[in-house]
């Protein structure tokens, strides 16, 4: 079995987000320099990192802070990609065109080159995360990006629960998966459920790296905005989902970690999943239920 | 919000296998006794409880420990379940014509008609579980029952990595789903990644009740046979992913443990997975891969 390394340095980029998005994108490129000091070669940011998490109100005038891709975000993103040489995953709200808005994840290659867009696909809504009224669901499907450093997906969020997306990425080819993310607790839950909470998005994503043996990195911002606590816990798991390293709760923090990629064959060979797939028996993944009469 | 409880009482048998099958079923009844004394409601067996786990070798006579279904084991479940009134769901090698055998589970009802069978859709072939030898893989796809206490599916053992043969159950209604499983540690295995084998297929067990909002109920063997130590710890977790109960990683133990299945939609309003599928978008998981070069 060829054993031979295929080391690769990540840096996540954990952040309690200010008001103003000019600061945020400052603090931002601040953080990618540091990582890259590190010796991280892709970084990834936390979900709509230029904002603090909007969408706890429907508002119209918060249309106002998204942006064109390319726009102002992406240009400087791409010039410190370029200068630092790393790889950046960067969510970002994007204006598509007039009244039409997406949740957006650029990729950027090491050179400074925009290798492509992921757009959201699976839009939440529930009290205090009104993200329907804002985003309009992807059309872009499941991407996946060969860059510098290594063969990437990006998914978004709510993403987190749906296996089908962590599958189609795999099967693509994808060895690392992130995740940028803004889940936290809102004040009434925290008591009752909020441990179970963390516990259910965390394990959900281990999941999906033993079920694909993949790398998956979660990225979430920290912090209190208006009625949610964000959790941070922002991690990263190997191919058979154990965590390798995870950050702080209530901090701000970098978390620069070395994966392998030769351990996706690893695990792979071990835990030979993807070669006994159904793939005659699975047509009614189509579907959205059965049940007519309940 | 209908918060009215549907309690509902489940029984799983962890044990170990004998040499001889008739002790195994007889043994088995007695359990089956046990739990419904106990009040269990559906009672489930480990996988292939008649024998020890004879796919360690490729052996033709092997073939013999193989029945017919219906068949003489049947017949006797078929009758406890009549009389203790419980739904049992078992696990059995079937022949199913001279050189067709399957890994099945067979669901009967509480008046003791059977119901219908699963025939094990994933088939496993590694060092010690030679599976592919004897088990032809499933033509039944991934049915569902309403049984005289719950709709319910099962999945043997190897189904357990797969998301899509959740997400398929629950797509038709299931609301438990029952993992009748053979795994453990091969005794080489155990000083290096024996305790995180154990914790990925808890894991992505758990992640299985929260991407679909149901119930898991895993049943497992327990003790040492030949290369392989069954490392039990058979569980229930509810449809958040959370442990309710676990057994022994060495001792033969029935779980009895009280499910509540209104949880089913209390879980599923509260994280609303199943309304945000974007089916439009998942054509491709009926691929085994896109990579053409490696």
């Amino acid at each position: 079995m060829d054993s031979k390394k295929q080391d690769l340095k990540i840096g996540l980029i954990q952040s309690q987000a200010l008001l103003e998005p000019k600061k945020n994108l400052e603090k931002t490129l601040i953080k990618i320099r540091q990582c890259a000091e590190e010796g991280a070669q892709i970084v990834c940011t936390q979900e709509l990192f230029c904002t603090r998490y909007f969408c706890q109100i429907e508002d119209p005038s918060n249309f106002n802070l998204a942006e064109t891709i390319p726009g102002h975000s992406l240009d400087v993103l791409q010039a410190i990609a370029s200068e630092l040489g790393v790889v950046i995953v960067a969510s970002l709200f994007e204006k598509r065109m007039k009244g039409l808005y997406h949740n957006t994840a650029a990729v950027i290659d090491a050179d400074g080159s925009l290798l492509g867009l992921y757009r959201k696909m699976h839009i939440p809504e529930d009290p205090d995360y009104y993200e329907k009224y804002y985003f309009t669901p992807g059309d872009l499907g499941y991407p996946v990006w060969t860059t510098r450093y290594g063969k990437i997906a990006v998914l978004i969020c709510w993403d987190q629960w749906f296996p089908e997306a962590a599958r189609l990425v795999a099967l693509q080819g994808a060895e690392i998966l992130f995740y940028p993310t803004a889940i936290g607790w809102q004040d009434e839950d925290y008591e009752k459920e909020g441990e179970d909470q963390y516990q259910s998005w965390q394990l959900i994503q281990r999941a999906h790296a033993i079920a694909n043996g993949i790398y998956v990195c979660a990225v979430n911002r920290v912090g209190q905005e208006d009625r949610i606590n964000f959790w941070g816990q922002s991690f990263i798991c190997n191919p058979s989902g154990k965590v390798l390293c995870s950050a702080s709760s209530t901090e701000e923090e970098n978390i620069i970690h070395t994966v392998d990629l030769s351990q996706v064959e690893y695990f792979r060979r071990k835990w030979p999943f993807l070669r006994d797939r159904r793939v005659d028996s699975y047509k009614n993944i189509f579907r959205l239920g059965f049940m007519e009469v309940i």
